[in-house]
């Protein structure tokens, strides 16, 4: 079929017609599919299945004498920061193991930040109001949530593909009012794209009004591979201590997709004065985190090889759902000149980008026809895609036949709501 | 022997001489013992030991279906707060269970209410500083550490052996500067007291200034008995929710002293309409809990009795060791006129207040002996006692053989250090 910009206001109507029929069809087969959340499948926590008896009766005591079933140990323990420091980019002596949620790490990261400010700065972030974080779009609406939450103003920066425009965010951090950018540096949410070497060079070394800039490296899909092809990422902690900045990272990651979702392990890395100002305010918070379930990870996965071969595992399971999506949306949208999607190398989501203001229309089809999308909008600070544009997919959590199905759906959808802005 | 207050110069320069003597020798002794914090001991986390295989490979699903190893589930799983219902004197769903520290659930408690503030209350309490805490002594120094690191004043007022003198409270809220009060209403820390029916009577009903007043209830020692004796605590919910002021209380526990310290379950409740707002702030902090930890400890204790039974042997193992506490006092310190200490029906401390202006002088000579106390004036906001008495002792985590060695090391230092003071 030739792209939709060739065809007549008769044809576009005929094919409107067809559409429509189709999609009656689809929504008398009561579907009820939810593509919104990057979640792990239940297989996929399966292969986790040895960890819920662990750590075991008599395995308590790590490897400097810690009872782990006591309080203590704010840091984690060291066996658990030493498995995880390949993945980290960070000596052991530089990670913080946390319990269960990294973004509960940036939530942390920043409240700290806005009520006593960060080595480097002037004081508390809240006195400085209004101050501003870079969001680069596509991104995490929980990401953007925390920022709107506390009042911290949001400037989106465009992805090129190599991570966000580096001549916008060079420019916009000349503003000292911008405190931070939220990065997402591998397979990132929801393009797909890893920053490049030159990207993560200029984000370490460049200009910043403010003394106390800080990048939120959320190093979510370290290790989350779709294909064979291995992207290198720049150490970023590395990068900035070579550039002279070495306070401007911190690095989050977690366990949520690699073991258990509900049930992982928050990791945060920085410099070592960045550690010691985190353990200052982190050891106001609490006495320490739960060292049971350290154990069990570092009982579970070893060392880097066991990560590495239980992500396979992963990918045997997930790669075939991404696939299915990319032929649903090829031989539905190749060539109609209505959308565009990411081919991603790791991670949970694709992006989608429809004819320019039928985003919002797209997901109302689709809800419609039983299918849960993530909203028109939630890629973009306050929920706004100027161009409403945008979906992200999460193809992770249902079955294979389901994502099959709810790809078709979604490029009927995607397709219709093209044809009927046509023809107004 | 008489009371110091009775003896001769020449008497007590004898008693002085006697007591270098002993406490060379105890020095001798090269002692290693810590009675700084109430940490269970090993032989308390045994007790759990079988929740280390806990939950098993097959048991994973919650009684709505949910899968507690996955993402979700904010307020955590309905069982658990189910579990915990009457210990928190709270409908499971104004209960909120999350990680493994209640420290940690205040600290967020009040950041949100400083960053976004509480219902009915004007805005964020960081925009009214300054703001002012009241705070019972002797108290919890983690809860004076968060005031003092989020720049909360903190106004000091005695306890009364019922709770805070109720009179000093009422006068203080008058200013509408003062938002909170800290509580530790069941077996305090450090005092051991119970709260009588009166106290929360009057803590639920009395003028604020503050139309957004808050009560921190940390109720850490609910089922944590000693004797045979239960002294009943009111409940603070219902006595705001009758007295008109519903918002007023906000309730914390832990299973850390029940289970396991480091691997327990924090507790929240409040009203409907606290809940709801706490779970809005929470909700950009983290996607949920670890809720297998949540299954494990409903798999566990299983109901209220099982809870009671567990705390039962809680008791038998860490009851001899308070009376080993209150011998060695007895022994050395009664009738002396030098020291007054607390016999506490339950929780995790015994309060020595020994003779003013010597406390700091009994925890040097203590260390210089070996055996680590909690720093004089820890009791008190700003670790500043000003009378320099209070002493917290701790004895659940040391051997009982120990604890008798170090309460009768503690005896003799305190008993030296008033007559040196004496002496002058």
């Amino acid at each position: 079929m030739p792209p939709l910009s060739e065809l007549s206001p008769d044809a576009l109507a005929d094919l409107r017609a067809g559409l429509r029929k189709e999609y009656d069809a689809l929504k008398g087969q009561g579907l009820k599919l939810d593509m919104t959340r990057g979640k792990p499948a239940s297989a996929q926590l399966d292969l986790s299945a040895e960890m819920l008896a662990l750590p075991g009766n008599r395995d308590t005591t790590a490897e400097d004498g810690t009872d782990a079933r006591n309080y203590g140990n704010l840091q984690g323990l060291a066996e658990t920061r030493a498995l995880f420091s390949t993945l980290m980019g960070a000596p052991a002596d530089q990670i913080v193991v946390a319990n269960n949620s990294s973004l509960a790490l940036m939530h942390d990261t920043i409240v700290y930040a806005l009520l006593k400010g960060v080595p480097g700065g002037r004081g508390p972030w809240s006195k400085e109001e209004p101050i501003t974080f870079l969001c680069p779009v596509p991104g995490y609406d929980r990401h953007f949530a925390l920022c709107e939450g506390y009042g911290i103003r949001m400037i989106p920066v465009p992805m090129t593909g190599e991570g966000p425009d580096m001549d916008a965010v060079e420019k916009a951090v000349s503003d000292p009012s911008v405190k931070g950018i939220w990065c997402v540096p591998k397979y990132a949410n929801p393009s797909g794209e890893t920053y490049s070497a030159e990207t993560v060079r200029r984000l370490a070394s460049m200009k910043t009004g403010a003394p106390d800039f800080r990048i939120f490296w959320d190093n979510a899909y370290a290790v989350h591979h779709l294909t064979a092809e291995r992207p290198e990422l720049a150490n970023i902690l590395e990068a900035c201590a070579a550039a002279g900045n070495p306070n401007r990272a911190f690095v989050f990651a977690s366990t949520s997709k690699v073991t258990l979702a509900g049930a992982g392990l928050a990791l945060w890395a920085s410099s070592p004065e960045n550690l010691r100002w985190y353990l200052a305010q982190a050891g106001r918070r609490s006495i320490g985190p739960d060292k049971l379930n350290q154990l069990r990870h570092v009982r579970f996965l070893r060392d880097d090889a066991g990560i590495a071969a239980h992500m396979e595992k992963h990918r045997e399971l997930i790669a075939p759902k991404f696939a299915a999506v990319e032929e649903a949306f090829a031989a539905r949208l190749a060539g109609q000149g209505v959308a565009q999607w990411s081919a991603p190398k790791g991670g949970y989501f694709i992006t989608l980008d429809v004819q320019d203001g039928t985003a919002s229309r797209v997901v109302a089809l689709a809800k419609d026809a039983g299918l849960a999308l993530t909203p028109a909008g939630a890629t973009h600070p306050y929920g706004k895609d100027p161009n409403d544009r945008t979906l992200r997919i999460a193809p992770t959590f249902p079955s294979l036949a389901e994502v099959r199905k709810a790809a078709e759906a979604v490029a009927l959808c995607t397709l219709l709501a093209a044809v009927e802005a046509r023809l107004g």
